[in-house]
């Protein structure tokens, strides 16, 4: 709704000066030419494709609690360190984890055909020499949701639900549902397994992992993503009206308890009474790909921002502490040790990147009254890279929410969701989807924000969320 | 060099009005009413979308020699006939059949990654615990062939050669020598095996596969195809300089001689003397997609074409024979076959669809002299679809080029081969790569082409070939 009221408004505005004059905005703030200068040297910044590049190389996938997470770490720590941070350290807790074993699935029939899937995180395992049986086809999730258990039980049960891009990401939670709560409830259904199609964008061989959960109390079965082609294939299959018989064979397996852990880099501010800006992505990454946009790029941008603070010859007014959260994607158990640990002392800000590596779009702030005028410069700072500015609830992300929760203020820059959703979550998620004149867009502009932020003189305290 | 010649034509045109009388061309023929009206009819098509559809979700994948081609063989019989063909038959014959079997690879040091690749037709297996060694990488072909013996032997060995896409296609022969010949020379060189990155355009994580050659005294060695990007993390990680273990695990087997065969459907015509219009694509596919592009899109297309002469109430001059081939990918059996039974038999012209669904922008013809007005009306009749016309060599494709040799005439429709190899011989060839209106237009030229050929009242005979 906001650019149609924008255009309504543009339009009025043309139509009539008199009201333009009453309506019309607070002439905006001028940008501080410090930190234009800064936003504007960012837009050359090869720091963050030099650290994307490096983590997807030499370490690859990081799937959370394992030795390739454990690499990660040590080689952030090392990283870090040789960009000049202070106080570069990893902060370790344990976390239960899940790994991948053997995905295989077939149509039976009426036709006999292989298809493309993977497991999701905390599914089941078939029995060892697979399980065959019926599949009963739901296109979306309410004619699944609103299905007898009769339907189901024993069955397995296949749900469409299929997702469109949107440039704010939303159709993911619209669309997820088949996977979030699709699994646990297919369980109580009396179901022996369940296939999705793969919450995704793309229409390529490719299928989208991602966690699932099932409540304490509900018997964890089979449960997979198939890719999109394959998904559309059922359907078609579906109509005509044979039944489909499908054998899956599935050996994912829990593993108890292992080590995870967050890495901690900082730029010294000279107030420690200000508040400390909190800005990062994740370190882990599914097992499929090597997490280029699922999150190298994420914690990528924010620590090339925040070195460009550091590298500027003025100490920042308030610390940036810089987070590369672990396992994030199996639970956010990173985000929450980060606020058990450090959630009592005092944040500013808190801001997360974790929407791939698509240019900035917007900026949404959501800053005590106190801090009005840290918006305003805001919106200004970030205007000539094509953001606009929107005030409301700030501080999404997985990772943030638990510090959020405890009345921390937000900004967030959110990143082009249209192409988010075609590599999210599989084996696609390579350095090859980066652009990297969008990843300097965002360095340019967490650049920007981190030079308004860090240094505004108005104090930025609590806000109260509903 | 074509484009760049006719601009230049066109500025000297535009300069010189005198130049322009004397060598403008003579004005083109008007095309039959008939002809137009068949081919504009035939843009609303939905006959070839149907076969495509049907083929590719009732039967799917269709590796020449196995189950599944003979499944499609029946379903073709099926579906010609119901479409009203005349003497639909399968004719069949025996060929040597490999199939594909475990497929794992590891980067094992410098540090450990999964690698996404498939073996190519005709790859040896690796020992059943696999083979671990050291990874020798060529950026180019042209670097490898030039490496002494003692670079690789016993070592694995890497070929990138990356493919760009071009419009003809013509780069599919320069960089594809990395698959045709790389193993036999990897082989003959002393290397324990041979990955190369996929001869293919896109950067996804769907390796391609295809058919390599171990001539007779060449010892087959175990050879795959990477997706390009586990090829360029595999040369990123060249470049650090420390040396790079593989380990790769393929079972692939030779199953001896199976049964493959050839499906025939004609319109007859009323003039057996004038010969036959020989016209198709390939029935079989490789295992990993279902072969939309390569080859459900030719036989659908080449078959929605006939039934439109066969529809139009008035019987062509010429009996118009499609086939759909059989054992294309793997050598092309089906082609050999057809010429050993019907290459006495007189032929007018032949012409294949093998290159995808996407629009023809050109047709080229080899016609004998006698026939020079038909490639004139040809060319009329094709011009409101935005094809060009050149003539030249035409005849291509592996199905018609044992019948060509014997010196029948050939037209080419050639279609645009920008995206054909971002997913030719992947698992991602499945009917989402297909548009429908650029396969429409594809059944609009075909149905052009055999309205003015097979009603051509000119003598086609014999051309003379290079």
């Amino acid at each position: 709704m906001k650019p149609l009221y924008s255009l309504t408004l543009a339009l009025s505005l043309a139509a009539s000066p008199a009201l333009a004059q009453r309506i019309a905005p607070p002439t905006p703030p001028t940008v501080d030419p410090q930190v234009a200068a800064l936003r504007d040297a960012a837009l050359k910044d090869d720091v963050a494709w030099d650290i994307v590049e490096g983590l997807t190389t030499e370490v690859g996938q990081r799937l959370a609690g394992t030795e390739a997470e454990a690499r990660a770490r040590d080689w952030a720590v090392k990283k870090l360190t040789a960009l000049g941070f202070s106080n570069v350290r990893a902060e370790t807790y344990r976390m239960p984890v899940w790994v991948r074993g053997t995905e295989e699935a077939q149509i039976v029939a009426p036709v006999p055909q292989k298809l493309t899937l993977v497991a999701l995180g905390n599914s089941a395992a078939t029995p060892k020499d697979g399980l065959t049986a019926e599949l009963v086809v739901f296109p979306t999730y309410a004619e699944f949701a609103n299905a007898p258990a009769s339907a189901v039980r024993g069955k397995i049960v296949y749900i469409g639900n299929a997702m469109e891009p949107t440039q704010d990401g939303s159709s993911y939670g619209a669309s997820g549902s088949a996977r979030f709560t699709g699994p646990a409830t297919a369980s109580q259904k009396g179901a022996a397994a369940i296939v999705i199609r793969s919450i995704g964008t793309d229409k390529h061989r490719l299928p989208h992992t991602g966690v699932t959960d099932f409540p304490a109390g509900v018997k964890p079965i089979p449960a997979a993503a198939l890719s999109v082609p394959d998904a559309t294939l059922i359907e078609r299959l579906a109509t005509r009206g044979q039944p489909l018989q499908l054998r899956l064979l599935l050996t994912p397996r829990q593993i108890g308890e292992r080590e995870s852990g967050n890495v901690i880099a900082e730029v010294p501010g000279t107030d420690p009474a200000a508040g400390v800006v909190l800005v990062g992505g994740h370190l882990d990454s599914w097992d499929l790909g090597t997490g280029a946009i699922d999150d190298a790029s994420g914690v990528a941008i924010t620590a090339a921002a925040a070195k460009r603070i550091l590298d500027s010859g003025q100490r920042p007014r308030r610390t940036i502490r810089v987070v590369w959260f672990g396992a994030e994607e199996v639970g956010g158990f990173g985000g929450k040790e980060y606020a058990k640990r450090h959630g009592k002392e005092r944040h500013a800000i808190a801001s997360e990147s974790d929407f791939g590596a698509d240019r900035v779009w917007r900026v949404e702030t959501q800053l005590p009254d106190s801090a009005a005028p840290v918006a305003a410069r805001l919106a200004s700072a970030l205007a000539p890279l094509g953001i606009v500015a929107a005030n409301g609830r700030a501080g999404d992300g997985t990772d943030i929410a638990p510090t959020i929760a405890t009345g921390v203020a937000g900004v967030d820059l959110n990143q082009s969701g249209l192409r988010y959703f075609d590599t999210h979550h599989t084996p696609d998620d390579v350095i090859e989807r980066i652009d990297p004149e969008q990843l300097r867009q965002n360095v340019a502009a967490w650049t920007a924000m981190l030079a308004v932020v860090a240094n505004a003189s108005e104090d930025i305290g609590a806000v109260k969320r509903p």
